[in-house]
């Protein structure tokens, strides 16, 4: 099988103040999208433009990554908003982020929803600029939905995550959800890309499509892993390149 | 002498959630220019898109008003922000407003600072769009830095302030700064909209170059106000015109 | 039937910076506790400070209504806080309003929630002082998981609300929810408070059991119709005195 | 010389939410009194509950460290807030930690501010409880203030921290103002116990009186650092105690 085109994307810009997250400089280095938190969940003015700046001189595809207004949170509490008040929300973090990307001498290529933001998020898109792709699950209500609204919809999937033998993540909450062993991780990530398919908890082997696959940033090891999961898609032959223009 | 054009300015989009600030759509009746909150200092998303949306349908131009992000402060405190920070949030907030505005059919057409923050506006603007004019006093340390950075001003008076013989308003913090006769108000805009002058506190006329005059809206009687000096304007012969092109 | 004590409760507290919201001195003059917002949902610091004086100046007692920490949704969305940590968020509530009460001469005489804070409210009520009564609908869940959890509960009923005829309130989302007719709000709660009972929807007597009637202060009209309750129990020889101590 | 007794302080409960600031189980066992975050700089709730419970749990006294309502500039930046507001804001923390201190089985026992709070400090712990001691640099306004209000003062030093040859502390702005040296900093604890006495950065030998000794909490290293002051302290025969009595 000729592999297809593969993306790297992880979530950065979630430092906020005197709180560092992650080493958003050393994920630069290895991803192809980059997933900016908009200053709701995560991420003040300052630490975006940062990102937004080393995106742009890495070459590194800016997407907003869009939240519920919930910093003590980190935007992974579901809250009861109304849907037009979160459309406007999603608006407003979409045009603050492109603003500093802007100054940074970049864009806004694409949005990706932090938590069940769906509705709103699409609303958004296809309100605030209509060709920006949508990033999610395969299968995903969001990406239904975004596509419904005639939206471009990206599938992503995750390197280090367990996946049920149905093709869904394992819950968090489960143990053993997350995979820690680079090496492991970088296998997975080549069998996804080079043959779209992942071995499920139970030993299956589960068809799953996925343009981009998401890394994590903020955890120990990241940087070692995403840079693991890069080299591994290298040597397997396998283009590592953003799936959205830059804008 | 054949009067100017001149231009009604408002802070609109004051009000947060369940609080509410001002009566915006009957200011949108009286005034030219707009200058919506930014989320920072005041004004949810939603309320912002709201007044975007309304400013949009009555041909009012919008602007941004920039502030701290100091809520319980309503932007009127100085905060001791690093000029880069400030700069990077003044970029986000006129990114979110411009969303909004988006959404809503409009543009953002100008910017007005709210507080003392005009280094940060000023090299905001020239990052964001360095076609967009800025509007404060004439003689101020603002337009003279928006004008060495090569960005348009716009002189604004305020038709209800009292002003000193040396043609500064009066501090707030004396007694007879504000005045609160809507008659006295209006027949004040029409001498600085035909003639360019004012009477100061100590009976002397003052020349004041004011291609836009600011009317408030968020006291009692705001509208009856505004009302009173369109009203004036309009019987005295003066075209009240935005001086920003809308977006 | 001779009438027992009943008291009237409002919500106070719930300016915010510039906004401001209800006019507490009124309502004081007129209640026998006052439900003060905590600085979550609604509230700073000096709003609070001020209205715990005026409360002890009055003679009225203070209650804590703490909510989710939510200012631009005021407390009225749900949140998928953790219970652990919605404790605390009660518990961090109480104590900055029992500072300011202290410091006002006053104390926290009760907690009443704002929202569904149910499970959170009992758990911090219990580890704060389990002497403090809590304040909620009869036949509630809060009242129910405080008396389980061996706090002292305190019925309240609402004169500007319509009842369903199994006695609970009519959803604010259906027509007619809310009372707005002062003559009638009064009648109602005479007779809630010399009777114990209601006339549902349907024409139905409903029994309601109540030591405390809400009314409520952020309305047009608010105190006027707290005047009207007031005067009217007070015309019916019902005793109008707070359930709790002062502090 | 016999060694007085000494105390050593850190900052502590800094993190807030996702955003993890030092390792406050680690500090916790080496320093005697924990200056606890109040949520408005840093801290939520549930991370100052679990600093309380901790810190109960190991012995070490609680102090309040207040601040400005500033999360996103960590407290370190000025704001012009009004004094009456301030001292509200620092009454409301000081009661916030009390209650989730209380809840943890302690209490606040000391309040030190951050930043330059000083005038409001003093009147918020006079309201609140006069018996609470307040921690600062020996000569400093916020001591002069406190004890002119009749307030109980703690002097401490900083062992990691540059001193003038008048005895202040080097500007953090200065190259060599903060010194990284964990047997260095050692050294000049000991010295600054037993002898009451530190090398400025010219060479003279300067007195400085100090109750308590502040090592840092929030840097790389910091609890290195802290413990080998304490052994240093300890092994010189100094009483490593705390100044206040837990509550």
């Amino acid at each position: 099988v000729k592999p297809v085109d593969v993306d790297l994307n992880a979530d950065l810009g979630e430092s906020f103040g005197r709180w560092t997250l992650g080493d958003d400089a050393a994920m630069l280095a290895v991803i192809t999208s980059a997933n900016v938190a908009c200053g709701f969940h995560a991420g003040d003015p300052s630490t975006l433009r940062s990102v937004c700046a080393q995106a742009a001189e890495r070459g590194v595809v800016i997407g907003a990554q869009v939240g519920y207004a919930d910093l003590v949170g980190f935007g992974r509490r579901f809250v009861d908003v109304a849907p037009q008040d979160l459309t406007n929300d999603v608006l407003y973090q979409i045009g603050g982020l492109e603003a500093l990307a802007r100054a940074a001498g970049a864009r806004v290529s694409y949005v990706k929803p932090h938590g069940a933001l769906y509705n709103a998020v699409v609303a958004a898109v296809a309100r605030y600029d209509a060709t920006l792709p949508v990033l999610g699950l395969p299968g995903s209500a969001l990406l239904r939905l975004a596509a419904e609204s005639g939206l471009r919809t990206v599938t992503e999937a995750f390197a280090d995550r367990a996946y049920t033998p149905d093709g869904r993540l394992v819950s968090r909450r489960e143990p053993g959800a997350v995979l820690h062993d680079a090496e492991e991780i970088a296998d997975r990530s080549v069998r996804l890309a080079a043959a779209g398919e992942v071995v499920a908890v139970d030993g299956t082997v589960v068809k799953v499509t996925a343009r981009s696959i998401c890394v994590h940033g903020d955890t120990p090891g990241a940087v070692t892993i995403a840079r693991a999961v890069r080299d591994a898609l290298e040597r397997a032959g396998v283009p590592v390149r953003s799936f959205a223009a830059r804008g």
